[in-house]
């Protein structure tokens, strides 16, 4: 297998595009990502998307968009598993390029959410979830998330507010991210006040949706020359998806992303690194107990103290390991199937020292973590600065 | 790059499940492949399917359909390509495989279409042509290759009649393949007088939809060893994916099959062949004017001359170039997103000498096609005895 280097990306802002097609949405992204690389042309498209059939009306993205953006006759398709759909997309465009398949390629993550045709967008969010035996007992997405919030708190004795540093520093981080669907910083009062969606989880533990797109280009390493813009070529130095049972229930612990642990595990051990190493992690903070339940699962936290690293300043900015350092899903915005993509390009912009007022001082390795369900399917990738 | 070989097969039959979900359906053809193959693990699970979504109320199906048949943990996710959707899942598969990342993986189709929980069916399909500019004006996905027929049949002269031997054949082939939907031989009275669906296009031009669900196993050709049952090693000789403009209008010419063409030149390139050498070829025939355009784009007839071959005989399990070898959509069925590996399992029965009573003579080198919208994307793939 050949090493698989990132050479260009492009990111839409998250917000409401009511303005902008889905397919338009995915041209911005592309041609920013083959701007940004200096490229005319690549030989494959994979696109994670989860909700283009249910909002959009509209499957077989492969060929609308690569037809879209000028690259018809390449190969281009779908990938969905859920809200990770996005990195489940690079995995592919990774083994593409790896297996020499192809010599260049781009993963694209996009969903436009917001202008539904009259879907009822939760439920289309809940078919992340088992339809038989979650979906179909009345549990939306949030409602499973706030059952596994409630049993974690009594588990391990922690009280709503210990939650709060996860989204004030979402929020301070996202502040000068022009991709970022929300600018405003929040404080613990906010925190406290704000209404409830699904106790416990009140509206600032919970991500907003969003339409956007994010690209990011690949090509073997080994054909990454100076590439006149200062910054380190990035390669992939770790990349694996596992899975866990769908429905929560029928988890041995249903407060151990066994997935999550999995896929980070694999993703260390081709890296031949350790948490420790990490300089950044964007994880998947779809609600606020999720981001403790990552730290837990790939090994920054022991089981059952994800909330004490943020009670302790670890994960700003300046601490011992920054997450959503763009403001993550929680404000940023959670374009469910583009997420993904975000995530690596933002990783992408820190390695390269693009991040702007959110850059890290030290930023040589980081990983990103997308999740699909509850758990359910987990994706990681390790990057790191050549 | 590895190359890659089938050591597993495995179906359901294609018909109206009402008494299995659908992982029911997909525990079955997986369990049924790694049985053939005489395995009980693989790392990898690539689901091809379409209507999860919008049918089913369920996406998410990597975890659902890996924890279901007890593989929880590997990497699983879907693949979408409309009813390209099974070929592609499979070309994930190949490459995951090729590339080293894993030692064995299963290519899973899947679709449960007859059980749509109040969802119009026809529209869910029309989403694999362009919402905004083809099923926005009204056009269903029927009516979009009643079209191309209509224009086929007046720019080259046929008649509808021409069309009959296409389906007469797909129909006698499905007569003893118990994976087959209909099992029910037609003539030529039959064709002609059965009722319109969309003018040209009559019940009898068109694949039944059904709920089924194939798989097929893949490892490294390297490890297949003799395994005992008498038939032979098949390998993945060649295997493209190629891209057309979504909406018809949009193509140059409506009458070619660009993606089918560029997708098979690749194939035969790779496989170092040339349409000549290819002992049967299953084809797309989700209307039998598809079937024509196939033949047509893959270089087994001259540019409106498909339908010649059928009158001829050529396609017949004793002509030139057999197609729908066991039934093809016609007969066999089209669960849309199950499809394309219904189609390599096909091939693979007829490598290996399995087909019974539509067993080939000479079966050495098959091909496989299968198509995302009305030539969208195009996925073909060659196998071969080793």
């Amino acid at each position: 297998m050949r090493e698989v280097a990132i050479i260009g990306i492009g990111q839409t802002p998250v917000g409401e595009h009511w303005e902008k097609s889905l397919r338009e949405l995915a041209g911005e992204a592309i041609v920013a990502a083959m701007q940004d690389a200096n490229r005319e042309r690549v030989d494959g498209l994979f696109i994670g998307n989860m909700l283009s059939g249910m909002v959009n009306h509209q499957e077989n993205l492969g060929s609308l968009i690569a037809d879209w953006v000028g690259l018809q006759g390449i190969e281009a398709f779908k990938v969905e598993a859920a809200c990770g759909s996005g990195a489940a997309a690079l995995r592919v465009a990774i083994m593409a390029v790896a297996s020499g398949e192809m010599e260049s390629a781009i993963a694209l993550g996009v969903e436009k959410m917001t202008d539904n045709k009259g879907t009822d967008t939760t439920a289309a969010l809940a078919t992340a979830a088992d339809a038989d035996y979650e979906a179909a007992m009345g549990l939306s997405f949030v409602a499973i998330n706030a059952l596994i919030m409630q049993r974690y708190m009594f588990e391990f004795g922690w009280k709503h507010d210990d939650f709060a540093p996860f989204s004030i520093n979402a929020h301070a981080n996202a502040q000068h991210n022009p991709y970022a669907r929300l600018h405003e910083t929040i404080d613990a009062t906010d925190y406290q006040q704000v209404r409830m969606v699904a106790d416990p989880i009140n509206l600032l533990d919970a991500s907003p949706i969003g339409d956007g797109a994010a690209a990011v280009l690949l090509i073997p390493a080994p054909h990454v020359h100076t590439n006149g813009k200062g910054w380190p070529a990035i390669t992939i130095a770790g990349s694996a998806i596992s899975t866990d049972t769908l429905a929560v229930h029928d988890r041995h612990d249903p407060l151990w992303l066994s997935a999550a642990s999995r896929s980070a595990r694999i993703a260390y051990a081709q890296a031949g690194i350790g948490p420790n190493e990490i300089d950044l992690f964007e994880l998947h903070d779809a609600f606020s107990i999720m981001s403790a339940l990552s730290l837990e699962a790939c090994g920054f936290a022991e089981r059952g103290q994800g909330p004490r690293l943020a009670l302790n300043g670890d994960i700003t900015l300046t601490g011992r390991i920054p997450v959503t350092t763009l403001g993550g899903l929680k404000a940023r915005g959670h374009p469910v199937g583009a997420t993904g993509i975000y995530q690596i390009a933002e990783v992408v912009q820190q390695l390269r020292g693009e991040a702007g007022k959110a850059q890290l001082g030290k930023a040589r390795i980081g990983m990103a973590q997308n999740i699909g369900g509850s758990g359910a399917t987990a994706i990681t990738h390790i990057l790191k600065v050549k």
